[in-house]
């Protein structure tokens, strides 16, 4: 079987799939912002859709946008083999997250179609919603409610964080964001049972510098760090910035910054290099420069591989919470976004990627992928497994996010052989 | 002369120009927003120009939307007796602040009218743009043109930092909502030479406690506080929030946090309760759950009675900074907004006000006003007083802000006074 990847023609669809995006141009890259819904999402999933009819796809998209590209294989009765990522980027990021799984799986596809390939089972290529947390606050929206791990009821009264109203209330709530995008229907339908996919692969830049460092061009995911997400609630006792004396004041952003300071203390204080923390949304209220902040609301990150050290500095967190509420005066409430487990890849894809890399002449690393994934939430409905490619610098989330195309191509390759042996099993 | 102030039409006025806003109603008092050259602000003007216009007053509006309402005098080539205030109100604050000293101006005037004055100096009631620096960053925006305390051009420069607009390149310019408001031709012709006013008298609300903890009805100011605006860019190195481990981080908002508890711990060392610094804004670039911050941006108010003590809060913040660049490797970088001086009321109309209130029986304290307000730049074009009347437990920029409608219709009688004794000389 030839397997022959059309480097030219991605290198142009990436370029294409880069012009649907909010963000200004910059000369340090290329910069990238499509949030979820908005209209540059919303012609980048109609230009997505066009390209894979080209391909003779067939499609199929649920309540929250998830949609299903398919390619019928020979006995469409048994589960089908897919593949995908995401097309929504952060604001003022890059070109590579996301994409190019989506894009890699569409032209994996075409290869395989070139090659004469007749699959025996069918082959999906999936664009999952929202994998970043930009819009509604969770990531992997999509592939949470495909994997039942967020309840639909909770998911569509989630409001839409990246709004500039300063109120809880003025902001629309998911259901109203995506009836306006035209997505309709019941959430609950978005869910897909266990083992209903036979296998699930995804192709992603590493996000991390280890592959460039080491000059591998491939990386098999062994297992997916555990994120959590916190949003912390500062509420103190506002008032005018200059006739509210310094002892009479309940500061909400000086708690919210002792508060910062005590997550990165405390990840730092593991020793674990697997252990990060971050806050990386501060909303102040009133949000004046003559205004004693009344209440702050942080959004804080915080990943290891192991979840019982994750919660380790979180239970320093929350002591260090406790000082500053009674030196202070002021209320801190948590909540817990999301507190994912780690994920682990199937040993059988695993080992099936090494053949193919082994037999190709392909060198690769197997490690363990920091950032969190769709493939997270995929692994409730299918063995899941991820194919890593290297990034410049590790740099990711910024316009100068970069993968060489051939490094591009020689992932797509290895996910095309991938996606070829799943479907004849 | 018998002075009769109409309280009741007083608190109908002051309830109707409550109603233009942007806030959501609130349980626990009157939410008011209302930010400059909003439909709110120019539906609450055009409110102002016809009950103004029903007390027999002519109208002018300049470059930058001060409008100046004018009762003529029986000289009117003399120059005029002036008071005023401001409309403008921050997000969610309360409806008191400067609408007190606009609708108490007019009040007085028509008094004045009621009781048969026939002035000899023309009396004129001044509307001033933008005391707060909610839209453009600094405050006073209008009486510092009269004054010619802010260049025309750096004005008109100024970015719309309300804006939700993330790039400081898409936010509006001054020069662009101003003309939009309807309000165009040069700033240049805003500015008013130097004894143009014969006197300038405004009424307010003191915005701190003590006229109410001493059971005190009227504060006569001795001095306005000085007020210094910041602006701190802190610029690191952003990315993925899983995949940049702690120890390659130069996180943004980290040494953002040490900066805010700077600005406190040094506000709080010089032990004297006339010094405040407050950090009001912090936003967060790119902003998003699971990005490192890669630039933050503040702004920081601090403010003294004496400039050299306040400059000395400073010089430890900077010496502070000094170290977060060394030790985090992000740079730094401040802006000087503004920092104006401790403006000195008049001696001869202090003098007149205490009189004033002698006569008429009413008890006052003279006392500093740590607030800064639009007297301070009125003094660069006339010798300038200040009327405080006590609110609810210092309470100001609230939705409770409160002040009773007798301690404001005494204010107000004391204002009528204080013209017209002024008008005559």
């Amino acid at each position: 079987m030839q397997i022959l990847i059309d480097a030219t023609r991605m290198r142009s669809e990436l370029d294409t799939l880069a012009t649907f995006t909010h963000a200004e141009p910059v000369t340090n890259g290329t910069a990238v912002t499509r949030i979820v819904f908005t209209d540059d999402d919303l012609r980048a999933r109609a230009w997505l859709k066009s390209i894979a009819a080209e391909a003779g796809l067939s499609v199929r998209e649920d309540a929250v946008g998830n949609t299903f590209f398919r390619w019928e294989g020979t006995e469409p009765k048994l589960a089908a083999v897919a593949t995908g990522s995401h097309i929504d980027a952060i604001p003022h990021s890059g070109m590579y997250d996301g994409t190019v799984g989506v894009l890699g799986g569409l032209e994996a596809i075409r290869a395989l179609q070139r090659a004469g390939v007749r699959p025996r089972r069918s082959i999906e290529l999936v664009l999952l919603t929202s994998e970043e947390p930009t819009r509604f606050g969770i990531g992997c929206l999509g592939s949470r409610l495909i994997s039942g791990t967020l309840e639909p009821a909770r998911a569509d009264g989630l409001r839409d964080v990246h709004s500039p109203a300063k109120g809880e209330a003025e902001r629309n709530t998911l259901a109203q964001v995506r009836e306006a995008a035209g997505f309709r229907g019941s959430l609950a339908e978005v869910r897909l049972p266990k083992g209903h996919y036979h296998g699930w692969v995804e192709l992603h830049i590493e996000q991390g510098p280890l592959l460039e460092r080491e000059g591998l061009p491939i990386g098999i995911v062994t297992s997916i760090a555990a994120p959590a997400g916190y949003r912390f609630t500062i509420a103190g006792f506002g008032g005018h910035a200059g006739a509210l004396l310094m002892p009479d004041r309940k500061d909400a952003l000086c708690a919210a910054a002792e508060l910062i300071l005590s997550l990165e203390r405390n990840a730092l204080a593991t020793g674990a290099i697997d252990t990060v923390a971050t806050v990386g949304t501060c909303e102040v209220y009133p949000g004046v420069v003559n205004g004693v902040p009344s209440k702050v609301v942080l959004q804080a990150d915080v990943r290891d591989t192991d979840p019982a050290r994750r919660e380790g500095v979180m239970q320093a967190v929350r002591k260090d919470c406790d000082g500053i509420r009674r030196r202070r005066g002021v209320t801190i409430t948590e909540e817990q976004v999301n507190a994912d487990a780690p994920t682990d890849c199937s040993p059988q894809i695993m080992k099936m990627l090494e053949d193919v890399c082994k037999e190709d002449g392909i060198p690769v690393k197997k490690m363990v992928s920091r950032a969190y994934h769709d493939s997270s939430f995929m692994a409730k409905v299918s063995p899941v497994a991820m194919i890593f490619i290297p990034c410049r610098l590790g740099v990711s989330h910024k316009p100068d996010e970069y993968a060489s195309i051939e490094d591009i191509a020689t992932g797509t390759r290895v996910l095309a052989l991938a996606l070829s042996r799943l479907a004849s099993e």
